[in-house]
């Protein structure tokens, strides 16, 4: 029955920079179906993006932008105050750089990071300078979002496909939004919970909050982490339910 | 009779950065043919860039990249020991960089800036990795560099297209090199002597050397400044001089 | 009878970054008694802050750090949302790198720029950060901040030696809060306006709010810009009014 | 009879850079007698620098500044042709910076990083210019450079006072100079023979170079490295025949 039910695993990846390295990335390819890969303003580097790219090709797995904030040190996570017509132009300058390094300078989607996604989901305005950026680089290109937010409206309204994202570990909230990190209550730690979530939110396109409301979410894809080797074996865990229950997981989700 | 021959007039623009401005941009564009535009590592940001090429495509100038080194704070003219591989990734990063703004994601020509130029026309490895960036953004773009230079032979070699470019105001050595900046007898400070040794240079296809010698030169592209007034008044008082000798002042030289 | 009345004038300085030149900086610096100079985050560079510090020394100017966010291309004026403990170590430092460069290593003050100025004079707990930054380098220097504001109480607090700064070409709301640049008559365009505003700041200790209240202020310093050359002639102005009337123009304020 | 010999172990600490970890400092730090504090240049940042500062003191291990290159990308370790001025900038700059977070605005001793450090030993110009830069900020730090360098030739010819340092694991020419890392003879990979040339160069003050020649060597100071467990083992066991041998370990040494 659920052999009709599909869903992308996807992970940020090529977040090294020069002599710093940071994640695993060749253990994470193997579970992913799409990379989203740093493009040298929060992480990464030119070189780093050319191994990257070469390294999720080598394992069939779906090239995307990961773009961010020009904060190395605060790695793409600290609120910058940036006009929206700036926004417009850094997601469009990384798209572009990201693009140089793929066969046919084609990305299969666009995911920004950190920050920038989190202001994105949240603020309109944010959310259309960052479809701009992509939509100015390929019109063709999935934006990748948190399911339910301004990101994905925006998308929907210029026209380009879009991605709807869930996280298995984290608990939601009524509104659909993910229970802050500030919270004792954001992180599932239990795997093998986190995994039964997972395989929910894919069957019944839909998540219990914290509060107890069944809150809809499409979900089209699930981001995993390669941080460290808990979360790669979490990313597995994850897929090995969803396999044995029949959904398939693939890039090929517009 | 001059009617035959064509030159391109080329000149490095967008070199500004956030608040800081740098050069005479819509001014010199009234008389090149082509622009360099700075890609974000030596000058220039993702905003400028994107004003830039509008600017260049509302005079109707050709779009080119001006890759450099990632140090704002030499203007990219200081020599950096980088190895090959890394500067084949920032030059395809920056070129993809800029192409993001291009109407159709072209360019016209790739010329690199400041100290990379230099080591590029002298070290044949330098400049097969500054080929083998571009290349891998698109086979199909100029290659411009000094006349007679290493790079010049890498991008024949590398069956790419190339525009050989000479400075109006700069004295020549024997062996086709420019005399250094740090020799009394560099620069020719006399607009009208500079004019006419541009005309010469067109017109003969060599320059006579400061120790006497016909050193011949292919001329596709003459570099002109647009750093201040003066520069720029140079610029037109080249252009009128080889308009009146019937020479076709044009960018499309390949 | 104004001979007992003394006032500072501080304007920023060193602003100029590697190739990029901003300000007038030998015309500002005649005119001020105090520089704050830029400590390379928001502007400057090493090579210009050893300049600016020895252009300052040979016209007896008192020198000052000015340290901002690490964000070149905003210039220092977009927020960052860096946490307290994080701005406490960058205030630290860029005041440390400065201190580097006067002849006993001392600072006859310190004033936080653009973004961090604004957020500190409106959050205590960003105040109380950068005051922590300041002391750690020099329990001795003065603060400037902001006439009434969260980052002269946190100095106050602290037991630092603070000066209350005003703006003399721009309108004050009734809180005392300067009327935000976005509002259209933020500033007082009417040099002798300015003038006049300054002198009366400095006599009656207070000012008159856009909506007609009068609001007390501590006045120790007047900011003056250098940016372009009408805005060095504001400052002769307000400065020749101020000695006409026989304010004591002067750095020596704690 | 070894007791009246003393020698200093000094470490490169510090090097990580926001969200991104290098080194094992708190386990070098049990081994060290001296740190090199990374300044943010080519590694460190801010917050970084107060940290490991912190952990030095608790360790009772002395602190130093490591200033390098621009150039966190390369860390450090790619030359960059910067003028001798801005070179000297750039060192006071750094090591003021560091000096904002120790106790007193103290340092023990400046040592050089990477490209820096090696050009140093080499060109008495780019040697004198650091000395520039460090006796600026403070003429009684100790001067670390490798033994028999240029860096120290100037360090004395400036009357500062200086450490004359050897490395345990690499091989040495007959000139005195390391022999690079490209040549396959370059490291001392079995720890106990690395530890035992440590000692004969402490008590001998010589080294047998890789032809056989003795070479006069002053060793004030040996360079151990925390990058991993077998750099951190290394030193441990070097260590622990000095000790074995009545070597006094300190940082006394000027």
């Amino acid at each position: 029955m659920n052999k009709m039910i599909k869903v992308d695993f996807n992970s940020d990846l090529g977040e090294s920079f020069g002599n710093y390295k940071i994640g695993l990335d060749s253990e994470i390819l193997h579970q992913v179906t799409s990379a989203n890969v740093a493009c040298g303003f929060h992480a990464g580097d030119a070189s780093i993006m050319a191994q990257t790219v070469q390294l999720a090709l080598d394992k069939g797995v779906a090239i995307g932008a990961h773009p961010g904030f020009p904060d190395l040190q605060g790695f793409g996570r600290r609120k910058i105050e940036m006009n929206t017509s700036d926004i417009t132009d850094i997601v469009a300058y990384q798209v572009g750089a990201l693009s140089a390094f793929t066969p046919d300078h084609k990305l299969h989607h666009v995911k920004a990071h950190g920050a920038l996604y989190n202001m994105a989901a949240k603020d309109r305005l944010i959310a259309d300078a960052v479809i701009t950026g992509i939509k100015l680089v390929d019109p063709q290109t999935i934006v990748y979002g948190l399911a339910n937010s301004e990101l994905i409206k925006a998308a929907q309204d210029a026209n380009m496909k879009f991605a709807q994202e869930v996280f298995a570990d984290r608990n939601y909230q009524s509104d659909g939004s993910l229970v802050p990190r500030s919270q004792p209550n954001a992180i599932i730690s239990n795997p093998a919970e986190a995994a039964q979530r997972a395989l929910e939110m894919v069957e019944n396109k839909s998540v219990v909050s914290v509060t107890g409301e069944v809150v809809p979410l499409a979900v089209d894809s699930i981001c995993v982490h390669g941080d460290n080797h808990s979360a790669v074996d979490l990313a597995i865990e994850i897929k090995k339910l969803l396999l044995d229950n029949q959904v398939t997981v693939t890039n090929k989700i517009c």
